[in-house]
């Protein structure tokens, strides 16, 4: 582990979520002038923004635009909101090209009134269903196995081995998975997995952030790299290992991190960013 | 899954943490009088009692004592807290015989400041040190693999095929495993892990209670079987298919249920127990 070299200022990317109580314009000056080289931009930054404008504001700060977050929420016991979800997900891949970014991340949805083998299977069918859209826009898909914990209602999909296991069945350049390792970490699969990933080419994105202990909140109460348990530096270097040379991508959500002076916050994600990442 | 045939109440066992306001002499009276026939005794419901006697009593009430909850906790960056955890389990061995019971119920046990595999190398040389000790007093150990979410300070074995692994290896009539559905459900490996258990002879227990969605608390908010969206039924197919033929455990912590009149819940777990199990 001692080998692993310290993280690059210029491999840092923000989620705009991360900083949440910034507006995207906020967020984009202070990320650059922090020196951070990249943003992956949630949907709610960009609401009552003209999208092209916004790309460009980004990309004159100095930013590369990681990703779009988020598509996805396929399964639904109702097909009519099986059919609003693709409408979604084909918007997200619109505003996507728009924003001027070549990935969107797919949290991909359960439905607890399904059972997981046909909410993996709506899942399986709605990215096969914009995935021509996707292509022809020249937009990526990174499906994001989320932790076991979110099984009822936000991804059926809960262990990189089924990430791969889906996006080499969809057998697609524009198919693939984001690694976090806030989903991930637990899982004694985990270094083989992320190998397979990047060996058959499929290894698209790579998130950090911590897992406090203990964690309070299901949703809200993430931890910021080296204050909680995971060993972010072990899990980027086999990351880095299959030779992905990627942004390191921090999402953090956290109503105590959102309470306190953003540009505070910001310098204490590039400390720890630098020294337990 | 209709292929399934209703649970008998003959074979409903319920935790004593699951009444938690009742004494355990009142938990015993009240279950017996309304048919159940297995519990499972949680080691501070025998606080300041004479342990003999209680497991006396508790075969007077007709109760088949299903096992001891709970030994392990056995990682430790501290030497002195791991040879604490020793003893406390020859503690629980020796608890276990009194009462009566065959079994104790192992929570494994994970350290944040351990990596996930020394905690795992932990919990084996643990096991491996007291299982003399259990197998001289007649004691099975069963392994219970924790969800995911409990990876950083209750349990370093997060999957099925992690304790399947484990029980294999430590290969003695006197170790095996805990199937739990509240921290399996959600495995795409469950149904092949379940085959796998029986067919080596480790299937030792069987718990039930529910996933509530959302779900409020990481500990305390357990469901009633059919308030939320795990498949009780049809895992316990699977777990009925391998020749299993013990109590289906009721074992929920519940703040809600807690604050409830016990004599009512009792009403509604023998309910839930006979239509949503």
């Amino acid at each position: 582990m001692n080998s692993i070299k310290q993280p690059q200022l210029s491999k840092l990317c923000i989620h705009t979520i991360t900083t949440k109580p910034w507006k995207i314009e906020e967020a984009a000056k202070n990320f650059s002038a922090s020196g951070v080289k990249g943003i992956t931009v949630w949907r709610d930054a960009l609401e009552g923004r003209n999208i092209k404008d916004t790309g460009k504001m980004l990309r004159d700060q100095g930013l590369e635009i990681v990703s779009l977050c988020r598509g996805g929420f396929f399964p639904a016991s109702d097909v009519n909101k099986r059919k609003l979800a693709i409408d979604d997900n084909r918007k997200a891949i619109a505003e996507a090209y728009e924003l001027g970014t070549s990935m969107i991340v797919l949290v991909c949805g359960a439905d607890p009134c399904l059972s997981l083998e046909e909410s993996r299977k709506q899942i399986h069918d709605g990215i096969a269903t914009v995935l021509p859209d996707a292509a022809a826009a020249g937009i990526k898909l990174a499906i994001e196995p989320l932790h076991p914990m979110y099984a009822d209602t936000r991804s059926a999909i809960n262990t990189l081995s089924q990430a791969n296991d889906m996006a080499e069945e969809l057998d697609s350049p524009y198919v693939g998975v984001a690694v976090d390792v806030y989903h991930l970490w637990w899982d004694p699969n985990l270094e083989t997995e992320i190998k397979r990933c990047g060996k058959n080419g499929n290894l698209m994105a790579f998130h950090i952030c911590d897992w406090n202990v203990p964690t309070k909140d299901f949703l809200l109460d993430r931890g910021l790299m080296g204050e909680g348990c995971i060993p972010i530096k072990k899990i980027r270097g086999w990351v880095e290992e299959t030779g992905f040379n990627g942004f390191n991508e921090v999402e953090i959500f956290s109503t105590s991190y959102w309470k306190e002076d953003q540009g505070e916050f910001l310098k204490k994600i590039i400390k720890a960013y630098k020294g337990n990442s």
